[in-house]
């Protein structure tokens, strides 16, 4: 028998995250303080965060323990399938050998609950009531609400304005979970009312929902702390359990990647794939080449400047090295919300710098066509921020099979488009521009 | 560690169907032909079904080899986990050990690729061009937009309008799997015609859409065959994979059903998951309670006749010994639109009969109820069908609570609610009735 999909027993589950800051070839720029402009201590960020969460992001230790009641959620689904896309190598007649790992099998369907269990999780061990947050396409809302129902937390999404109004099963999944979902901009919070007083009919923005977010935990006298889905070190961290278990399970395959693609919109979904083989070459393993796929009307890593930026539009966080756009830059509204973004994590854009990853923006309406095509060779509809990653290790099949190469490509589809139908009903009548 | 999830390799998929029919107490009534109410021969249904079909719905062997083609496809997907809902008992408090079978990982998110697989495999073998078929809810069309794909076939859905009108996600998503989607009642067939000229507003009914169905596949000129999504002995056992894969589970759990809960609509899901254990029954293995749980507004199992009928409106199908509540019964608009079906499948009707199953009628807002308790313990949000399940297994381990017995409950999660999220933005609203 050809194995198709390769499952790892729960036994073997990673139990511990992979901290790339130690390997990083010309270590990591500090945060700066948005007003002193001085490298952030943790005490800077103890109103914002958990401090189990700080300690994280300051750490310097390579791995890191899995705490055992994050491990007991992960297992619900984890460890998630690597499969061969035995059907898409066929569709494309390509002697590359093609493999996906799937976050979409879990219960919010992406990767995002593999840090926003650990975030409740620390959250709630501070004594913290509610965790604040934002969310653009839904997947990081959604992922938090679910990880807060775990932990019982109360969950305050700030869900971008064109969002909210366009995607009402979002915020029903959200509110199943039992979190309140509020339209961002809001009057809720000063950042919010001086956008609504600036434009009452803006649809808002991912940078915006953040201010929001973050004043809203800072103003609650301590009750709210803030969680984040992408961008940090410890998010990044939290990720590399996919990775982890994508060595073992190509390991079972008897194989082992040329080029590792995955979508980069904050840049948590690529580096969690990427980070634990990178960590190999480094150590003196394969060279590989990692690919990081972005949307071409959001190019923040491949037309951005590496520069300090914050993180926000209000310029409420910290200030962070990284390819940016400007954090007033307003991307256009494509289907790929969780790609909206105008920055990159510092630890991707580091990398970027000493090219060892790549970075390739795609349009989206190419990326809608791999996406169909994959829907219909493996049954998965990815979700359009996904489609980035399957249009990549398309072409670099392609590739192959006019260069005869049959190389192994790996890729993460990082969730599923359950919730995303409108963007495919609009790819198809031909609505999408680039 | 205690373990959560039961997987098994994929090298241990079963490799073949269980067909129950040769072990009833009682056998099986024959179908009989609509026009001469004589039992139906296998020529009668050539010019509905693909012909290996037909040889399955007549047969008597107890094993059946899955085809080398169905079992690549199953392997994207199955085996399926079964989970140990620890969480769900902790907030229950109870001694019960509580134990879901999830098919919600199928790409179309339910148990239904189980059979539209082998089904389009059969009909492509036979040469067919085309497959049509109806849908309600939209997960069976969906699924068999999927396996169409697949092998390359035309996929034509009969989409009940309601369904068609209320879920254009829905059918989105068969359109992103290549599908052509038509409302139901249309003007494409003598039945929708006719309905249409007794109620040009008609929201139509599953019985109706499948009148559409056959009839387009009748009169196609040999170019189409039909597909079915429940009720057939075929279909029912193409599920037994479900019950197979979650003995050799529990076997790993150490453990034992001593009641199984499926969700009825045509039966093909409780079947899926109880037949294999009833096989060991009947082999003189453990009693089991089995309970089929059925919607209070469609009590087919629990109110219904056991007679004689049709499997659609129009009277086209043959006539099947099943519980029944009237071809012409019109179910109410419950959410649960996989569960609004007059008839119960020969099999689990015949099972009935000899008490060797249970039924019980569940009313919509308790389940909604069940349901969301099970999204913020376990993650999933359950599609509606599949929450009558829960409520079964809940208010059983609530008795377990009151008795002090620490029973094992093995229930089917047929899906996710991803598609189903009005239905509890409705709930949450106070809009539902029983």
């Amino acid at each position: 028998m050809t194995a198709t999909k390769f499952v790892l027993p729960e036994s073997d589950i990673p139990t511990t995250w992979y901290n790339v800051v130690p390997d990083l070839p010309k270590g990591l720029p500090p945060m700066l303080h948005p007003g002193t402009r001085e490298p952030i201590t943790p005490a800077d960020l103890a109103p914002l965060f958990a401090s189990g969460m700080i300690e994280q992001e300051f750490s310097t230790e390579r791995e890191i323990d899995i705490p055992g009641p994050v491990l007991d959620i992960y297992r619900q689904w984890r460890p998630s399938p690597l499969v061969r896309a035995r059907r898409l190598e066929q569709a494309l007649d390509t002697p590359a050998r093609i493999y996906f790992k799937y976050e979409g099998v879990s219960p919010a369907g992406s990767h995002k609950p593999n840090t926003a269990v650990p975030q409740a999780y620390y959250s709630k061990l501070d004594g913290v009531r509610r965790l604040t947050t934002e969310t653009g396409a839904g997947q990081w809302g959604s992922s938090l609400s679910m990880a807060c129902a775990y932990f019982g937390l109360d969950c305050e999404v700030f869900m971008v304005r064109v969002s909210y109004d366009q995607k009402p099963y979002r915020r029903g999944l959200m509110e199943t979970f039992g979190a309140s979902v509020t339209a961002s901009p809001s009057d809720r919070t000063e950042a919010g009312r001086a956008a609504l007083a600036a434009d009452p009919h803006s649809t808002g923005s991912l940078g915006l929902a953040i201010s929001e977010a973050v004043e809203a935990a800072m103003t609650s006298g301590g009750a709210a702390r803030y969680a984040l889905g992408s961008v940090l070190n410890l998010v990044l961290m939290h990720q590399t359990i996919i990775g982890q278990e994508a060595l073992l399970q190509l390991a079972m395959a008897d194989d082992y990647p040329d080029i590792v693609v995955g979508a980069a919109g904050g840049g948590s979904n690529f580096a969690g794939l990427a980070l634990p083989f990178l960590r190999r070459q480094l150590g003196g393993g394969p060279t590989v080449r990692f690919v990081a796929a972005e949307p071409s009307s959001c190019p923040s890593l491949t037309k951005g400047s590496y520069d300090y930026d914050f993180g926000d539009t209000a310029g409420l966080t910290p200030l962070a090295k990284m390819h940016t756009l400007g954090h007033d830059f307003h991307p256009p509204a494509i289907h790929a919300g969780g790609l909206r973004y105008h920055g990159m994590a510092p630890i991707v854009s580091a990398l970027r710098e000493v090219d060892l990853i790549e970075a390739r923006a795609v349009p989206q309406t190419a990326c809608f066509e791999a996406g169909v095509l994959f829907a219909r060779s493996e049954g998965i509809v990815p979700a359009p921020e996904s489609t980035h990653a399957v249009r990549v290790a398309v072409d670099e099949a392609i590739h192959c099979r006019e260069t005869g190469e049959s190389k192994a490509i790996v890729f993460s589809l990082s969730g599923h488009g359950h919730f995303d139908m409108q963007a495919y009903i609009d790819y198809f009548a031909g609505k999408l521009t680039d």
